[in-house]
């Protein structure tokens, strides 16, 4: 094989895998002929779906492992037991160097803690760091930390903002992306301890980061800021009850739409535009959450995610994989710490 | 005037007042025939306003200043300075028993500061709470804390709950509301230290409460439980993000729905539908956020609101001021102090 790049891709996870993960496998392989692929799971199951990817199957190798992480496994238990699992060989290939980066819409938790374990931390960084695309009046803004842990002090506020604009950077094809840390009030409040240490962290060391200062909560959507910073607890609340929100609107969208025939025809005759407002929110376009901070590339696609989406996480993988990515966060946290230890001084 | 009830509101605060603030007591008076008003502010702009109100009118009482808080009034600076201004004599006029209730669409920062200034805590409770109506699935929930605070400690989040259970039963006319504790993670990833001490003490203490147990962001658009309690900066970024939100999807489907003359076509034949829609995810519905905990009711309007919203906040200002309320937090509170003296022995 010797000079090929690949990605490493876990076949068995997801809710609908691995039909799902196949299908959008062929996708991403039409899109990228230099890349190949390790295909970890059931060899019975994934041969015959192999059959209908000519583009992918060419550069697909399936490494046969018949364990599985449950979508509903603990964590703890799954992580301990994982060894062998196609989601733990997925995450092994990256460490063994077989592959840039790995991908799976597995259990979100296990992911976490099996590529914690396996991986380990870049050095110098305490925690990893949950990160996604989030879609604004602009595009798109990177939130993060949306749960790998349930808080964060000043100094690991510092590092999220060093990963988020490292990913930034490669994943949005943007040199310099605007960096904000999510806080609350006016200018005289200020808002949390933790935060505005931060904030002092970022503009008095040599970090290089293009910050902006602090934002609010409307301004994720407004997208006045490329990377949003913020602890696990708030940004996974923030993100689950904006999913939950958007699923509602959707749903009572679409129920007053189909309450009477007039509107009924209505929503008809307007269903090309409906439909591009949808694609223009649709929370598949931005699919990949990746756990940063790690000695490697693990994306988590959604569970529930369909060809396209899986395809999207892909990108993702081989993006970040093959990209400055990890010299970038280096080099930022070693000005950081050089301006640490002179304050020291 | 002596039996009489009466409503105390802020005639000058809010981004249109002092015509919106009239406009909306006027609205009011129309439901309820019982309350009198009296109406702070500039006797030379509020007279005139009135005699367009003939149902209000008779019943309203001006009580003249010309000194007003200004809506990008600096808190502290507001607030020490704030006497014989018309918003703290609306709020004084609670504290003397004149009225039952204050109402107010100024400055939030400047509101919550004063009003705990003058109207001083309930015995046995230790900060405020910000609490609002957010608009569910199901219908509405209530959810605090919403920024009066930054961060709530394991008995605050109590003490929340204990207000937030007492409000919902007044507005929502719900006798025993269930209560959730907004966390994140799964059953094993109980989450933060904070909320798990939370539900270990509503659970091991005497205190009435229906306690559901953990919530996450998504199931406050679900409805899951009519009461959310969180720490204040939590609550303030998810509503501050929510808001965010909703105007970004408001806009982009205005926008896609007239990108075409035929989707403006559909658009229009849907219209009565879209609408019915629009009032349904209505923020004015749930306007009136109130500061709880404090020796009286204070009611905050949204500042950009219009005459529907602003009677909507005199009416939960005249509901929480003749009801049991505030009985209510105290009989809750005594039982949980009890408990905790009991642990103590």
């Amino acid at each position: 094989m010797g000079e090929r790049t690949a990605i490493s891709i876990d076949g068995m996870g997801g809710d609908r895998a691995p039909e799902i993960v196949v299908e959008g496998l062929e996708r991403f392989a039409a899109q990228r002929s230099d890349l190949h692929f390790l295909l970890h799971g059931d060899e019975i199951r994934l041969k015959p779906l192999l059959q209908q990817a000519p583009t992918a199957a060419p550069r697909t190798e399936i490494r046969h492992t018949t364990q599985i992480v449950a979508m509903d496994a603990k964590p703890s238990q799954a992580i301990r037991r994982g060894k062998g699992t196609s989601m733990w060989n997925a995450i092994d290939a990256v460490k063994s160097g077989e592959a840039i980066a790995a991908v799976s819409a597995g259990n979100t938790g296990v992911l976490m803690g099996m590529s914690l374990l396996v991986l380990r931390t870049l050095p110098g960084l305490r925690r990893p760091a949950l990160v996604a695309a989030w879609p604004t009046r602009k595009g798109v803004s990177a939130v993060l930390d949306l749960g790998a842990d349930i808080h964060a002090d000043a100094e690991q506020l510092v590092e999220f903002a060093i990963m988020g604009a490292a990913y930034f950077k490669v994943v949005y094809h943007n040199p310099d992306p605007k960096i904000g840390l999510l806080n609350i009030g006016s200018e005289e409040l200020k808002g949390r301890e933790s935060v505005r240490e931060a904030a002092r962290l970022i503009r008095e060391s040599k970090v290089k980061l293009n910050f902006h200062g602090f934002v609010e909560g409307d301004d994720i959507a407004n997208g006045t800021v490329d990377v949003v910073v913020t602890d696990g607890f708030t940004g996974n609340v923030a993100l689950k009850t904006v999913e939950g929100l958007s699923k509602m609107i959707s749903a009572m969208l679409m129920e007053a739409l189909s309450s009477s025939p007039m509107s009924k025809i209505g929503a008809g005759m307007a269903l090309p535009a409906l439909k591009k407002f949808r694609a223009k929110v649709d929370p598949r376009q931005g699919n990949g959450a990746v756990l940063l901070g790690l000695n490697g590339i693990v994306v988590k696609s959604h569970g529930g995610t369909d060809p396209v989406g899986f395809a999207r996480a892909i990108s993702v993988a081989a993006e970040l994989g093959a990209s400055r990515f990890r010299v970038d966060i280096e080099e930022n946290m070693k000005r950081l710490t050089a301006s640490s230890t002179q304050q020291t001084v």
